[in-house]
């Protein structure tokens, strides 16, 4: 097995040179379009699919996506992965993130310690101190329960926790899950946590520092702020407090904390949501069963991820099919456009997800690439964005492809019959009009009315977005990102791109500055 | 004055040939760098600048810029629509949403009113009924005080007001003038309208229902959706409820409402903030005086705006800066990035404000243009930006152009001093960093950790997010749109774009499909 860049493999090659011939205003016409539409989809877990039939793609393109992915070794180099490879070589780290939720492979081990019994042992750490949480076996000085927990931590200590949270929130409510109201501070800018303290009771509040090195500048600076609230009101700051960390981090047996629990180098903060990172808030919110089934979800699709064969593989296919976007369509952007309200922060996730993982100019090597890498990401829930930047997507002079998602049923189930349907059937009649919209246009002598087409995009269908639903969304989406990087030949798990900010800012805090950084930083008053 | 495309005008011809030669790291380098920060900024409204010096701009380019402005009659296309032309051009209508704020030109008679007293006289309206709702004088059947208002509208119904309440919520709170909470309904997913009725005690609520036209589905069904949950609890629903509407509207005279204030159709959804569309749910939030202060930043920033001279146009060279990346540079995205937590929701507003004017392939006459127009727009505030997909703006293959926006103060002015500065400097110290890693990036034999800059950005820099500072930030970046709109030649205020969808929606929901898209229905249950 070799890590090759992109340009070099033959069938990369091939298709580069053929470009594109998928006219979706035809393929998805009539009758050929339904059965289209029938044969171009895979399924996922918990009964969901992943539909491409509105992608430009043909079944030859298939057939050499098919060939791209054995001719760069997808499935060996995950297996690689999976089982405990430095796959992360910038930082010379394992990439483990898919253990905290099952083992694909075989045992890994490290530093001296089988690592899936290490994500275990946390999450049922995690998951007895939550229960004594609910239960009121801890409680705050008073000897009164706790009911909201407080997540400090930025980036993918905050992000992807905070997206699980919304996405799960009402389906929680519902479900009579729901055990404590989340909230997250993570921005440095004072007003965040000045904010949120101003609708917290900070009484009844148990505060989650999640810091993996323990030195995250911003996350430091909002625990102070809050020790700071805590002890102003006569708390015992370490009484509200627990810790998210790694073991060798600072906070790891600070007296400061409630208790501590572990993740380690080998997940990435993007990819921490299925780890103790995600998991205390996770678990403290709507209880560690309810974080289980998530897990659940994102086992089972993980299990997809390793098969062979593309066509049985959705995230496989699914990065295929983007990096054919990329690299032969050219496209520089993709759109994520979930319809349904919970996954409101997903986007803003996946964005970091995918941004923060692939986009980069080096290969693997540290040697430069010649093709373009990771798209710009961005999105908002349905049907909010028909009402907004829908226009560009419609009729702008840029194609930008599109993953749909959509439920057939919602989460709260509760609804309305207007002009003879349901607010959730208007929700997914939108969402499948959208698709063949983009897809085939729309004539009109009237240019200004004129709709091309060929706006390709796909979707993923699922009934419900339950917990397990949602692991499995999460999954197919750090599964999709890795194996563009594998494509790409990037190392997707590191990011030496953020560095360079933080080194200026402690110069400029440090007034250790001159020339233009000095005048902008005089501009601002620091 | 003619409209022509902008490839047509001989400027930009010159330009084209040209390309660009400024290197950021050379012009933004020691003391040249520190006057060249002092050199390209323009004063905004409220003590507020538009610094341009990390653009890859040079003082020739600014001079044909300055050309461009010229032969393509900026200054006069916009006195033509703040008096009153039919700029508007595919629906035939006015553009006035300027004259919610302020009169900068002659009067404006249409349908035989006087436009600005008729916008005048809303804001008059809305001040006397906000004014006695926060009285308790309007109460609810129990006589108790309204403590909360919902606002029910979709799109530019509700992405600008929620932004701006978002903005000024901890202002508000801290400057001692927050009346009412509120919160937003907006997507048909029905988890939506739930989920905010789950935690609002609709007995003390007031409802906003927000719809020029009076027949937005969406609205309507979320409409309905309230006026049955309000129904269930045995409340009058009409007693509950105002509607903002056009008065030609089936909202306008209904007995369902406790009163109804107008807008018309001379105002675009997604420039609507500063109408009654926002003037109700801002002034019941904050107070009419807070909402006029607001209008009142606009106000002066629309007069600079009227300025001939781009360099004393901040509106208008941050348009013409716009156009040289996006048609001269090739530069397909922009990214909006406030270092401040009270913006969360603003880039999404913005992504909508010129997407959807922007978006377009054909010019004002409904013919196809050659060259790209409107840009991706997407955005999170900074410092969280940094930690999610700033990777790929610093090490990413594609340039993606970025506008920064700081203030020197927090709105809530309460902060924590770590490691010897406070939150605030710790934000602004940030921002000032990154522009200079953008724009100078870092040589490093690991090519892994180098930076190769020229990576170019603005910055709007002001003292504090007051409501007046809000007001003219909006007018900016409205204004901005508008003049890159002038550059294409587009038609900026309409948004055939989003009709399609919404005909097969109907179509589905009429189950009056086939092939494909039944296909697509099936597959979603509808």
């Amino acid at each position: 097995m070799e890590w090759k860049n992109l340009d070099t493999l033959k069938t990369y090659q091939d298709m580069k040179q053929e470009g594109c011939r998928t006219d979706l205003t035809k393929e998805l016409a009539g009758e050929k379009g339904a059965r289209r539409v029938a044969a171009y989809q895979v399924p996922m877990a918990e009964g969901m699919i992943y539909s491409y039939a509105a992608k430009q793609v043909d079944d030859k393109v298939l057939e050499q996506l098919r060939a791209l992915a054995e001719e760069s070794d997808l499935a060996d180099k995950f297996a690689e992965l999976y089982n405990g490879a430095v796959i992360n070589t910038g930082e010379k780290r394992l990439v483990l993130h898919q253990l905290t939720r099952g083992q694909l492979g075989k045992d890994v081990v490290a530093d001296g310690v089988n690592k899936r019994a290490f994500y275990l042992e946390q999450q049922k750490r995690i998951a007895e101190f939550a229960e004594k949480i609910h239960k009121g076996e801890i409680t705050n000085e008073k000897g009164e329960k706790f009911t909201t927990v407080v997540q400090i931590g930025i980036g993918g200590s905050d992000l992807g926790p905070r997206a699980m949270y919304l996405a799960l929130e009402n389906w929680a409510k519902k479900n009579g899950c729901f055990r404590m109201e989340a909230r997250f501070i993570s921005n440095v800018d004072p007003d965040d946590a000045s904010g949120i303290l101003n609708i917290t009771d900070p009484e009844k509040s148990l505060f989650v520092l999640v810091s993996k090195s323990g030195t995250t500048l911003e996350t430091l600076t909002n625990e102070a702020f809050v020790k700071n609230a805590l002890e102003k009101k006569g708390l015992d700051a370490s009484k509200h407090m627990i810790a998210v960390t790694s073991e060798t981090s600072p906070l790891a047996k600070s007296s400061d904390y409630l208790e501590a629990f572990f993740m380690d180098d080998y997940i990435g903060g993007r990819y921490s949501s299925t780890s103790a990172v995600g998991g205390a808030v996770l678990s403290l919110a709507f209880g560690p069963e309810i974080f289980g089934r998530f897990l659940q979800g994102a086992a089972e699709e993980d299990k997809l991820a390793a098969e062979r064969d593309p066509m049985k593989n959705p995230a496989m296919l699914d990065a295929l099919i983007g990096v054919y976007e990329r690299n032969i369509l050219g496209y520089p952007a993709t759109a994520v456009l979930p319809y349904s309200q919970a996954l409101s922060r997903f986007p803003a996730h996946l964005q970091q997800v995918d941004m923060e993982s692939n986009g980069k100019s080096v290969n693997r090597f540290g040697e430069p690439v010649d093709y373009p890498t990771g798209p710009v990401i961005f999105g908002e829930p349905g049907t909010n964005g028909q009402h907004s930047f829908y226009q560009l997507l419609h009729q702008g002079t840029d194609i930008v492809p599109l993953q749909f998602i959509g439920f057939r049923k919602s989460q709260i189930e509760n609804d309305v019959q207007i002009q003879g349907s349901s607010s959730q059937q208007k929700l997914c009649a939108n969402v499948a009009a959208q698709i063949m919209a983009f897809a085939c246009g729309k004539e009109d002598e009237n240019r200004n009315k004129y709709f091309a087409g060929n706006r390709p995009s796909s979707i993923i269908i699922g009934d419900q977005l339950t917990p397990e639903a949602l692991g499995a969304l999460l999954s197919h989406f750090e599964n999709k990102v890795m194996f563009q990087g594998f494509l790409w030949n990037l190392n997707s798990f590191d990011q030496e791109g953020v560095q360079l900010g933080k080194v200026l800012a402690k110069r400029v805090l440090a007034h250790e500055t001159d020339g233009a950084l000095k005048a902008f930083s005089d501009l601002l008053d620091i």
